[in-house]
C-alpha cells in the first residue's frame, strides 16, 4: 500500500473498473440542433442512492511531483463526476475495495478535457490538480445520511508523474 | 418576438428567472479534502421528472454574429445544465413562456468558465458556441416520454454582440 507509484495516462480502457473517463471522440451518438451540434449520449454511470443530484464547484490547491497521498475515501452513496473548468490535469489516486478498506492503488493522470466520474464506494484520494490550481464542475449526490468514509495510510503513498 | 436583439452580458441575477449562472467567486460554502479545497456547494436548480440525471458532451458548430435563430425549444422534463470545456462563450437566448410558446426574448453571452443551468421548461434557443467550435459536458434528463417541445418563429430572430 505505501512506497513509490508511477501514474499512468487516463484511459476509458483502463479506468473502467473504478469509473468512467469521458472525452469527445468518433462520431457521435446523434446530431441535435438541426445537425448543427454532436450529443455523445450518457456517458457516464451516475448513480444516486437516496438522495439527487447536484452540480457544485470545486476550487482546489495546486500539487505538485511526488504527490503524497496520506489517505483515501469514498463516497457510498453516490458517484462524482469532476469537470474540468480550467484545463488543469488531475491526478486521480483510485484502489478496489479490500474488505472496506483500499486494496492496491493504481495512479492515473488526466488530459486536458478529459470528465472523471469516480463509481459509487470507489477508494480514491482527494482531488490533485497538479501543477496549478484546479477549478472542476462536480456532480455528486445530494441527500442526507454519512456520504464519506476515510481510511488513513499507516506511512504515506508518494506518486510520481508519468515518465515524459 | 422577431427584429434585432442585443445580447446582454450573463449574470446570475439576470438570468435567474430562465436557470442558474454558476461560476466560483467569493467564499467556499466549505472546505473540504483536509482544506486543500473550497466547495461552493449545490449551486443549479437540477430537476428531472420521471427520470435520472445523465451526463453527455456536446459537440457544436460555432456561430457568428448576428446570431440568426429560427426556432426555440424546451424540455418540459427537465433541466439542462452546460459547463464549457473548451471556453467558448455561448449565447443563451432565453424567453418566458406565454400560453405555450416563447414571449418576449433575451439573449445573454456567457464569460469563460460560466456554467449555465436552464430551468426546466425554460424556452431557449438551441446551443450557440459564438466564434469558435464549442465543447460542452451536458447534465439533462435521461428517460422516457417527449421531453423536446419546438416552436418555429414566422420570421426570424437575429440577435447581435454585447457593445463593446
Amino acid at each position: 500500500m505505501t512506497g513509490a507509484l508511477l501514474a499512468e495516462p487516463l484511459t476509458a480502457a483502463a479506468f473502467r473498473s473504478f469509473g468512467d473517463v469521458i472525452e469527445a471522440g468518433g462520431a457521435p451518438d446523434m446530431l441535435i440542433n438541426e445537425g448543427l451540434c454532436g450529443r455523445f449520449h450518457d456517458r457516464a454511470r451516475l448513480d444516486f442512492t437516496d438522495g439527487r443530484a447536484g452540480l457544485s464547484l470545486f476550487d482546489a490547491e495546486a500539487r505538485s511531483w511526488p504527490c503524497r497521498i496520506d489517505m483515501m475515501e469514498r463516497h457510498p452513496l453516490g458517484s462524482q463526476t469532476f469537470v474540468p473548468l480550467n484545463g488543469v490535469a488531475m491526478l486521480v489516486t483510485v484502489a478496489p475495495d479490500e474488505g472496506g478498506r483500499p486494496g492496491a492503488p493504481r495512479a492515473f493522470l488526466s488530459g486536458p478535457g478529459q470528465v472523471v466520474n469516480l463509481l459509487r464506494a470507489t477508494w480514491h484520494g482527494v482531488l490533485a490538480p497538479m501543477g496549478a490550481r484546479g477549478h472542476y464542475a462536480v456532480i455528486d449526490r445530494i441527500g442526507p445520511g454519512e456520504n464519506l468514509e476515510e481510511y488513513r495510510f499507516k506511512t504515506p503513498l508518494y506518486v510520481e508523474g508519468p515518465q515524459p
